[in-house]
């Protein structure tokens, strides 16, 4: 897919050449994440090989391609001195990641040796809880004072700019910092060189504060299609921005957890690596709600128990339980799933409430007829291939057909209900998992089949 | 979260007024995406209305940040004049999108009234098959020749800009338009006036080709932070670019249609629009795979009838089927979805097959052993309150635990195994749907089940 298909063991092939030229000349002309994933498979001497000749600038932008927990393994074999300097030139919101992950001796060691203005940097932006706008934002914007000329924009951002995550976008503030508007650099380009930046500056400002949940302000930089939103804190002043390709981490990361959750598994997500999660993470991130749910899946035993009279008269209904269980399970799942996708996307409200539980009835009455229909099929089967029973056959496939039809109209509706009351109580819907689901409409379901089949075969 | 809560009720005002001044301010002074929301809840006449009194492009841009089902509605109510210039005007990615979904015999009647140029883009931007690159590219973008200076080359984005989708990326052909690389407006304010654009630009160039699937692509631009990704043809021929805001929009459409599909919910998605779904389409979309799931279930019932005298006598099994399928269909679920999204996120390829498959085993055996010592202690319980049943309760417990322990194992393992052998045989991972699992799992596990509980109690 590049056009600059250089291999690893050429690389490597340099290194023990020496031959720094040729690897300066591949780094610097190739986009710092594809060289990044070129040296991930080398040792981390060899990478720091690699890095140490570069320019500070462009080895902290490679280094900051690498995975986490590449960084970390990297970081053991460096001085303090060499990781000081790293983390300085590493962009605040990269550099902040890092940190948080680093041993706290080892963090309180390096502090010391990094700039103050870069400390205190650090400082403010590891104060933002996980899960905000604060703590994913980045320090390193542009701002333009609202009485310079678009003229002299462009010569100040042109110094400043090699500085800056993105210069796309500057934001215009007041001595307090306060937000007042942004021109992009298309506008500035646009613009008669001597016109104001307050002239042409866009006042319609979309903006997020601190505390924000990080996936809201994410989808807002979806929505509005943004290359940077500006984040502010409660005095109104700018404090950060949040960019595009931030947002887009951030969506999906949030679409990793609530798919995880829908499944019931538990844990950090960060860095959701399916391989480099050992296998007893797996499973303490897995085995919570499973013993929960087989515990709870002991409740269906006892309506089975309760209602074995009812088996011990027509074993032909045990035959049923499964295909019962499932269908109410993966129609309950199904609504649910579309409920949670669709709070998620903004595209119904917990306001919706009723319109939706119509919306699900609607559909779970359709969904019963055609699967009573299925059922009487099968129960018609069953009949011819075993014709000298003595069972009023007519009779069961009456219970199995209205059964099911009352187990997909009840599953349906649980499915929905439960992440939209969930939303309600400002709790994430996707905690309504699927496998939760399917547990909680066995014990309904199978509750509504015996007492079905004993009304309609008269035990 | 804006700073211009205008509200709907003013804008009606305005229009009741005929205060056009009033909405023009508005109207310009605010984020087109904004402008779209707030008048999206008018009827179809007021909010062409409010368009038809704005500049073309401007209303172009609104129009284009309402819903597509919207923008339908809206194009009943246009002459076609109105509704050939306002196509003209808007984007072509955005105006390829509403004219795939117009009438055909409108769409033919509408073309001719449109200029040739724009014309002849439709047919080109049309012509690529849904889900590919090509199928979601712009033809708006910028180019350079190689050998002009920085100065000319912003020169000439000054005059072309309002037109282009971004220019903050500008592309580098040769006379035949093939793809030499690309400069970034940062490069450009950067470099001195004379430098020549082949002496700055970026030659590391990261692209894809018109067939590309549109998910990898997205996945490209979010990898390499990009804002935009070049497009190519057969001859290596710039066609297109694809945004870092399109990515964004192509991966959360991805990601609803991956939770659909696990969940065997099928259906187009482009629009996944809960609310304006119909019932009934909802009802296609879910039925089709809870019909055949159903029918597949009835499998399990074979089985139960098979070991029915199994159950007859020791009906006490019976109570733990429900339970056994469950946790079966959770633990199978949980591995599906796990493979499922690191597949998805390029974590894992198929390739590591075995080092998958091994990792899901040991997670199992961690698993089973637990879950079995759950089931241990139920059937304990069960002892206590049934002291007088003469049943060998210590084999029953042993039979359970066993049954059980398998069911999560081999459980686990198939619902790692499906989706790693769809992705080796070039099928969508996704297509392993949770309830597929869940069925499949029932089967095997019931059968598991019986025979274990045959073998120890000497049946």
């Amino acid at each position: 897919m590049t056009k600059n298909p250089l291999l690893v063991p050429e690389i490597k092939e340099f290194l023990s050449k020496n031959n720094t030229e040729a690897i300066k000349e591949f780094c610097s002309s190739t986009h710092p994440g594809l060289v990044a994933e070129f040296i991930s498979p080398l040792s981390p001497k060899e990478i720091w090989d690699v890095l140490k000749i570069l320019d500070p600038d462009l080895r902290a932008e490679i280094f900051s391609h690498l995975d986490l927990d590449l960084q970390i393994k990297l970081t053991q074999n460096l001085s303090r001195q060499e990781l000081a300097q790293l983390i300085s030139e590493m962009s605040p919101d990269d550099r902040v990641d890092l940190l948080k992950k680093l041993p706290e001796d080892l963090r309180e060691n390096l502090l010391p040796a990094i700039a103050q203005a870069e400390r205190e940097d650090i400082r403010k932006l590891s104060s933002y809880p996980e899960g905000t706008a604060g703590s994913v934002m980045t320090s390193d914007y542009a701002t333009l004072p609202p009485n310079i000329t678009a003229k002299e924009a462009i010569e100040r951002l042109r110094r400043e700019a090699p500085d800056k995550e993105t210069i796309y976008y500057c934001y215009v503030v007041d001595d307090e910092r306060r937000l007042l508007g942004f021109v992009s650099l298309k506008d500035l380009i646009l613009a008669r060189p001597d016109t104001l930046i307050k002239d042409i500056m866009n006042r319609d400002l979309i903006y997020a504060h601190v505390l924000d949940d990080q996936e809201e302000v994410a989808r807002k930089i979806q929505k509005y299609d943004l290359i940077a939103l500006p984040v502010v804190n409660g005095n109104n002043a700018l404090v950060g921005i949040i960019t595009y390709d931030d947002a887009m981490d951030i969506i999906t990361q949030e679409h990793t957890e609530d798919m995880e959750k829908l499944m019931a598994i538990t844990g950090e997500h960060e860095a959701a690596a399916y391989m480099k999660t050992p296998a007893i993470e797996h499973f303490k991130n897995r085995c919570g709600w499973l013993i929960f749910l087989a515990l709870l899946g002991f409740v269906s035993g006892f309506v089975v128990e309760r209602f074995e009279h009812v088996i011990m008269q027509f074993t032909i209904l045990a035959t049923f339980m499964p295909m019962l269980a499932d269908t109410g399970g993966n129609t309950g799942s199904q609504s649910a799933t579309l409920v949670i996708r669709a709070l998620a996307l903004g595209e119904i409200t917990p306001r919706d409430f009723l319109k939706v539980l119509y919306k699900e009835f609607n559909i779970s009455l359709l969904l019963g007829v055609i699967l009573a229909l299925v059922a009487l099929v099968r129960v018609y089967f069953y009949a011819l291939t075993n014709p000298t029973q003595h069972i009023p056959l007519s009779k069961i496939g009456l219970a199995v057909s209205v059964a099911l039809a009352l187990q997909v109209i009840t599953s349906t509706l649980i499915g929905a209900l439960l992440p939209l009351l969930a939303a309600k109580f400002k709790k994430d819907p996707a905690v309504i998992a699927s496998p939760a689901l399917t547990t909680i409409v066995d014990i309904t379901g199978l509750f509504i089949f015996f007492t079905t089949a004993k009304t309609i075969l008269g035990i």
